[in-house]
């Protein structure tokens, strides 16, 4: 019976979630031909899991663990737990500020995804925009990659590039990346799903 | 009498020299406020001088010294002379292969500039079109920068990006890169001159 239902999304965030609003919105508007099974988020207050409400799709806090840059190991069991109760094709990581792990990889193989603010391999890690700029590039953008266990070095998927212009500050330049990224994305994954990389795992 | 005469560029160079003809037909055709003043080559048998001649320009191959990727102290010298002797207000490095040293970056301070085929600081080196097409980035491009000590770590001045596409080898990409650069590289210059960054230093 594989085929009848739409590729399924869990899409894991801890931030105001303006990616999670533009896939929402690609979804809802049959632009993505997926949905998005679950909303994970590791901050209780976070933007992400009140728009995952606002948009009537399934939202949950999980608690991160006493780590800062990392999952538990508990946690990450309930974030797996999460995820395949919730049956879903790819896991799709929206400003998620936290390491995955081998065992985490290990449920989801080559079925985790991220979008990183930076023309990888430059600028990988925090606040990229900002590494950019400071940098002195004329150039930088955004990258879709696969996740693996290193900060950034995913196999890479989609870029797309992005003036840095003169007078641009660190938020106006990090506006512009995010306008990207919200275009990116949704357009990266429906690429994936059209061409049959990620496909439903079980009907 | 400052400004009477146009801004006149020493270009060096180790290759066939496409960089080199579109300069020169910028020149030319007065798209690029500049003249030719001479064209330098470590290669007696280089593509560079060959076009420099049929331009009608003043071109020249000085011997590099024993060493593989740097000049000599005697032949570092012979290059800051005839540069001299040609009244060069920019330095511009056009597939050079070998690294300046201290003492020709300091006989023309903030006046040394070179294209490098990736967009900086992902890929310096040698065959970045190469090191990007292994990485798997989907935007590479070419970059302007102001020459220091380090391999390819000045200052950027201006960056193009260039998309990689489907099928690309490293010929085809490279290839790509170089019709960018072949913009670039002119209309930088151009913008550097109009912008009173680099000036007539001798009337």
């Amino acid at each position: 019976m594989s085929g009848e239902r739409k590729v399924r999304l869990g899409v894991i965030g801890s931030g105001k979630g303006s990616n999670f609003v533009a896939l929402a919105q690609a979804c809802r508007d049959a632009k993505l031909p997926a949905e998005i099974a679950v909303v994970l988020s590791d901050v209780a207050e976070s933007g992400i899991l009140k728009h995952a409400v606002d948009f009537g799709l399934p939202a949950r806090f999980i608690a991160p663990g006493p780590f800062r840059t990392k999952l538990d190991e508990s946690a990450e069991s309930n974030y797996v737990t999460a995820l395949r109760e919730a049956r879903v094709d790819l896991v799709v990581l929206a400003g998620f500020m936290r390491i995955l792990k081998g065992g985490f990889l290990a449920a989801f193989p080559r079925r985790v995804i991220n979008i990183h603010p930076a023309l990888l391999p430059a600028f990988p890690g925090l606040a990229s925009w900002k590494q950019a700029l400071d940098h002195g590039v004329k150039v930088t953008g955004c990258t879709v990659h696969w996740v693996d266990q290193g900060i950034d070095t995913g196999r890479i998927i989609a870029q797309q590039a992005v003036p840095v212009l003169d007078g641009d500050t660190a938020e106006t330049l990090h506006e512009r990346i995010q306008q990207a990224e919200r275009v990116l994305y949704p357009q990266t994954i429906g690429e994936l799903i059209r061409k049959g990389v990620v496909k439903v795992a079980v009907a």
